[in-house]
């Protein structure tokens, strides 16, 4: 029965199963991909940096092939109170690339020596999995020489490494906070994209931190030299969650067709969510032009988050085709487990009706809801939990409560293994409705005792005096 | 000291008092505006129906006027676990009048004799509040006699009453819910919709449930059909949250130019946030002419939920200069409480990277940013914590955790009322970073130790043998 199942997750079991995840609106059990500590670590003695047939850096083969950024174990960590641990960090690299994400990022090396570690570990293990999909491992940099060593120090170990620079480009931030020119911010971008490059690395991004603030002509400026000196992606951030869909959608169209050289190169999003308009804005970025999407999951982030893996990524599944075509490389049915297994590392819980993964996202409480699903799921769902990967057992996702109707008490009671005729059902939906006045969920424990209750009713035969 | 304080709500204290609302990330104490129960309740006997000057159902004055229609007691309830008590819906149905919403949807009254009563208490008392904002009180009711003659009987006693009708317009809602044909479908708009006017209300919204998949032609026919029998208020849902922000635009668009008469009512959205796009597909509906908005408190509703009002009328007062110059009638400074006070009563509690209410929403952690925050808050902040009605102890809303440089340490010891010189923060700041590796926010407590043993080490003269 769906609610006797009790909430418990494998994280330490020392072999390796296939993820299973079964879950009704309410409880859930799962058990996670963890990496076997007797898997053999790769030696990597040479340093790769040399480009396969499959990723070039600067350009991707198809057109509409979105590739997509994870910056779950950066920006994510970001969050107040979101800090992880190495252990946990690699395990959900492992755990993104399972999940077919193109481009890891996977920490700030300069920030502190244990990251650095991580990024490299993770550089070591997931950035050269003998088997599957191998993705891209970044390591953020500030415009300078230190922060771009550590980088490159940590990421190097991929078999394809990536280093990120970024600098301020907007009034506020280089007046405010870097306090520089508009010319010291273009020379800082231009010699350490450069320097970057001279380390042998062949995949660098440069980011237009606060890009969606920045004023026009000196963004696409910044731009072009960055290209010049040898950026093959191009961040464009809005980096405190600003913009709006049209306004950031014209930003990209914009950066295209005005910095020198960036119909040569790949643009990306990098969208937070402080007015609730991340995932909207990703997605007229994508709609503009931009190839490459940076999303965390479950959206973690600093303030309000970043744009959501799972909500960007269901949405070009769901209305690709009317975006154009577009799609990802994401492996969809892994989504719920890897939310799951950010919940449970981060401590960030998701709200109960977050989109794609919270606990509500695929339940249906109101009478004319459930009565609805129940003729036909499509009447309200777009997807399918299964999806996602998902496995409910409560079939239709029905969860009851005072505004469920008769047809939904008939279904739940039929699973349950009761098929009542309609006077009996009349009569039991009466003390259903009772009860449901009084409290907020009605289990199947709740269900079986109302039954049993009428069960026995029926047969005492009263004394009449 | 913030951390110091206790999580305290004081919901049924005898007294009104004026809300107050103190915040740091972690820690919170409110007190929400109760009614009280020594209230003198209004006695209606008239029923009220007639329009005063400034309220006119079918038509705005200022055409950058958005009416904000909060439907958290009707379909924010219908999230699975939400249901309230009466008593609680009452006390949120005043605070939403404070908070100065236009329209409040406060239930459905023919799902159950419970809420025909609260719907009618809050008519009563909410409708006609003696001073301040009256907003509109509406119902719920299915396209049939007894659904409309329940909410008619629920909302007459308020000064401006409204009834909603809905039917769905969508293929698969006629076919496989309603098993009903087209022809048959714009029969029972037509004739509820005058059903409704009949009874002698003059403020009748019609809803096309599922209008977002809806074949357009038909959806046409159906809302010019409802608009001719009387409808004044036009409400396009999409009930799946399957659109995208261009699609449901359009739409909008759409039905403005080619329903008949729909220039002469008000154009309505609705939008679910199945894919994470409810506020952007809001918005865009605005800027495609609709002038009233369907929300939610923390954005709460079946599923994934509604828009949230929250992040709809901060993007409005953030950006209303760039979508035209729109506009709302509420006071952003009562959000705070209104949030906390639906998040506590219906149990629904919001992510810490909730928009613009979740705890985390302003506060920064990493390094770059709390030195950008110091410096100017504008650098990573686009609007005050104090425009939502938040007053924080911590005034740069910083968190201090692993990736927190010295310049954040430094202003945070400063609050705390210590000021060491450079060398010794730096010796501080080290045994800072050690903590923060293993714990994952630095509290106030935490430092305040930190600091006493630095000045007890140096107290110290250790015995040399």
């Amino acid at each position: 029965m769906a609610t006797s199942l009790s909430n418990t997750s494998s994280f330490f079991s020392s072999t390796i199963h296939s993820p299973t995840i079964a879950a009704t609106s309410t409880n859930r059990t799962f058990s996670y991909f963890k990496p076997s500590k007797t898997l053999p670590r790769k030696s990597v003695s040479m340093i790769t940096c040399t480009l396969n047939n499959a990723y070039i850096p600067h350009h991707i083969q198809d057109p509409n092939r979105i590739r997509i950024l994870d910056t779950t174990l950066r920006d994510g960590e970001q969050a107040p109170g979101a800090s992880m641990t190495q252990k946990q960090k690699l395990a959900i690299a492992h755990q993104l690339a399972r999940l077919g994400v193109d481009i890891i990022e996977a920490g700030f090396p300069a920030s502190n020596k244990a990251d650095l570690e991580t990024v490299k570990l993770i550089a070591q293990e997931v950035g050269n999995s003998a088997a599957g999909h191998i993705p891209v491992i970044m390591g953020l940099a500030r415009c300078n020489k230190n922060d771009i060593d550590k980088a490159w120090e940590a990421v190097k170990y991929a078999k394809y490494p990536r280093i990120q620079t970024f600098i301020a480009t907007s009034e506020i931030h280089m007046n405010h906070k870097l306090k520089m020119s508009k010319e010291q911010v273009i020379e800082k971008a231009r010699t350490m994209v450069a320097y970057a490059r001279s380390l042998g690395c062949n995949d660098v991004q440069f980011g237009a931190e606060d890009a969606g603030r920045s004023e026009r002509e000196f963004l696409y400026e910044v731009l072009g030299e960055a290209i010049k000196a040898g950026a093959t992606t191009l961040c464009i951030p809005d980096t405190v969650g600003y913009n709006w869909p049209r306004e950031f959608g014209q930003l990209i169209a914009d950066i295209k067709s005005n910095s020198h050289g960036a119909t040569n190169v790949v643009i990306s999003t990098h969208c937070h969510n402080d007015l609730g308009l991340a995932v909207a804005n990703t997605l007229e970025g994508a709609y503009s032009g931009a190839r490459q999407l940076e999303v965390t999951i479950n959206g973690i982030g600093e303030r309000a988050g970043n744009a959501s893996l799972e909500e960007v990524v269901m949405t070009l599944k769901c209305k690709g085709e009317l975006l154009g075509g577009l799609y990802t490389g994401v492996d969809t049915k892994h989504i719920a487990m890897t939310s799951k297994m950010v919940e449970d590392y981060t401590g960030m819980r998701v709200q109960p009706h977050k989109p794609i993964v919270g606990a509500n996202a695929f339940s249906h409480e109101s009478g004319i809801h459930q009565d609805g699903v129940l003729k036909n799921k499509s009447t309200y769902e777009i997807m399918s939990p299964e999806d996602i990967g998902i496995h409910r057992f409560n079939e239709a996702g029905l969860t009851l409560g005072k505004l469920s109707g008769r047809h939904a008490l008939k279904a739940k009671l039929f699973e349950l293994g009761y098929n009542f005729d309609e006077n009996e059902l009349n009569q039991l939906f009466l003390r259903f409705k009772s009860l449901a006045e009084m409290k907020k969920i009605i289990t199947d424990e709740d269900l079986i005792t109302l039954v049993s209750h009428k069960v026995s009713e029926a047969q005492v035969e009263y004394y009449q005096a």
